[in-house]
């Protein structure tokens, strides 16, 4: 009977309209009532994408778009330069490093932003062709500036995971020329996971090399696309989920998303303030996919999240490698209000309290309110 | 208002618990929550396979798991035997090309079963030491004697497609010492599609290169899936389907499970030869999975199936390929029973009539149920 809340940057809350959706009777992939759906999402995604190129559509979780854009755009040997701020720039190198590239990390401290002109004159002397980098690194909660580092870092292929902040913060593919982006489907797209997407653009496609895959070639994944047709059977239960749910997000429209983002993030920041908890995330309007807070002193990470999932029915995200036990994280991507803030705040106070800490009750939500309302300086 | 019949080999129907389960709330797949429904799917897979090896467990559709095989056992330029017999053994071979690899197919007409002992002096000839083949093509309803191929072959490394085949025919890993089986959760296993999965013999595991692949990576997914934990997001509602279809499946028993298929294309076989219609797929209780039949002369296949699926809401698949308009296929593999296969051959007698064919009136339905039944010979 407890009620259960998922406050964690992915999987994320599923709207029921979406969950219904996914549970309609199995269609065949090639019929008629699924090719209306398919492509529909296939043009609803373009349009979250800001971006008039493909958007190719996988079933496989986020790291399998990652894996595509390695395995379409390089071969073994190849320079490429990552920027690596978090645990997924960690990923981009883990990749890189299967597929035996020649890889050069240019590495911020876990919590800093990436510098384009730093990013680009390592790029430069790295003589990189393909640049890999986070557009949002979950574990920190830091948002980088991929329009500056496109910007900067010029001619090289720049492929930007996307995976926690399309939908959440601005990402314009075509406008801001970004080559490649990823994503998945279980964070700001509102969806179950399972669905993983990669925009490529026609440079990219010219930039592209013979795949070394199979199932994540991109060229054949493009040409049965352009057929409306999948190459492999697609997710259809999961496709038609994200239909939905984007079409929710473009109804409302991405502006109207990317604002509230912004104000959830300042709610969070506040009423994390507020207890007298310490940001690890970055105390500004960028901060809008997650809240990354220190824990406090005299309170062990892990017993807080353990705490408030089995008192309080509320999940919240770990820290990850060298900052478990240390922070915790609140998402606030997608299906996100200014109660689900409020819920999950007076659920770390309450469970602190209940560990021992010294906290004034109901200072955190009613700063939030305020702060979500812009009656408070940020 | 109008009822819909999906009697495709793939994706199949799902019953309706296992739809509901899939649009619960979603939850964290670290969570405690996900982990019992996580760690009962993946014990109730080995069941399935019949193994006490692992079966790694992928957010794909099944050819995401044929390409795991191929990245995980071969090295460019590595000589390996491919049994083809229909469109599946084409996409061994196509998966096996992008590899890079030394490709020998040994094929056999569409339709035609492979003999165990030609393919095994034909490896020993190729001098290969990975073999993949299908247990079930079903572009053409030809079920393989995957045992005797094993037995035959030998020392090589032997890889299963069982995709269309796991939980419909028997298929004993251990006992039969298959070295790898990939399958997908839209077959047999009465799920939506997305799922993905191969069972890895100790030996398989030995046989091993360096994974060309990091989404695909067998000993990452491995160690991930020992912590009980997933290397990336898994599909969760996905996952929580496939929990609830395989305890249906276990709860009634594969053996039962199998004997259900076997009467079922005695049932279909049956039917289909009243009509007056000729198979195309083996007339003996080897082709449990699909169905195969041709098209009468003077009706052009395409037009039956669009009929089918206009006037009737029921959906066959059609010749792939070269058989494109030459046959059409029932599926009737997973949640099917009976009463789909006298909906499927009524469907098929109808639209037959309704296009200018003479048949007789309900003899298909009537030969189907004494076939079923077991009241004629077959």
């Amino acid at each position: 009977m407890e009620k259960r809340y998922l406050f964690t940057p992915g999987p994320t809350p599923v709207p029921p309209e979406v969950l219904a959706a996914t549970a309609e009777p199995i269609v065949h992939h090639r019929g008629s009532d699924f090719r209306i759906v398919y492509e529909r999402a296939l043009v609803r995604l373009r349009e979250v994408f800001r971006t008039t190129s493909d958007v190719l559509l996988f079933a496989a979780s986020g790291t399998g778009a990652m894996d595509s854009a390695v395995a379409n755009l390089c071969e073994p040997g190849d320079t490429v330069s990552v920027v690596s701020h978090g645990s997924f720039g960690e990923r981009w190198i883990a990749i890189c490093e299967q597929y035996g590239l020649d890889v050069r990390p240019i590495r911020y401290e876990w919590g800093e932003a990436p510098d384009p002109d730093e990013v680009a004159s390592a790029v430069r002397e790295a003589g990189a062709g393909v640049v890999l980098c986070q557009q949002s690194d979950t574990s920190t909660g830091v948002v980088s500036d991929v329009r500056a580092i496109k910007a900067a870092v010029g001619d090289p292929v720049l492929v930007v995971d996307a995976i926690s902040s399309l939908g959440a913060v601005p990402l314009e593919i075509d406008a801001w020329e970004i080559d490649v982006a990823v994503s998945g489907s279980q964070k700001a797209l509102m969806s179950p996971p399972g669905l993983a997407m990669a925009s490529v653009s026609q440079r990219a496609f010219e930039r592209a090399v013979p795949a070394r895959s199979f199932y994540f070639d991109w060229p054949r994944t493009k040409k049965a696309q352009d057929a409306l047709d999948a190459a492999f059977t697609p997710a259809v239960s999961l496709v038609r989920g994200l239909d939905v749910a984007l079409g929710l997000l473009l109804e409302a429209g991405l502006e109207a998303a990317f604002e509230r983002h912004v104000r959830l993030g300042r709610a969070a920041r506040a009423g994390v303030k507020a207890m007298g908890l310490e940001l690890f995330s970055p105390d500004d309007d960028s901060s809008a996919v997650v809240t990354a807070v220190r824990v406090p002193d005299g309170i062990d990470g892990n017993d807080l999240l353990r705490h408030l999932r089995d008192a309080h029915g509320v999940t919240l995200a770990p820290g990850q490698a060298h900052l478990k036990g240390k922070i915790f994280r609140i998402g606030h991507i997608g299906w996100f209000d200014i109660f689900d803030i409020a819920a999950a705040l007076a659920a770390v106070e309450l469970s602190l309290i209940e560990l021992g800490a010294e906290i004034e009750r109901g200072a955190a939500v009613a700063r939030a309110f305020e702060a979500f309302e812009g009656r408070v300086a940020t």
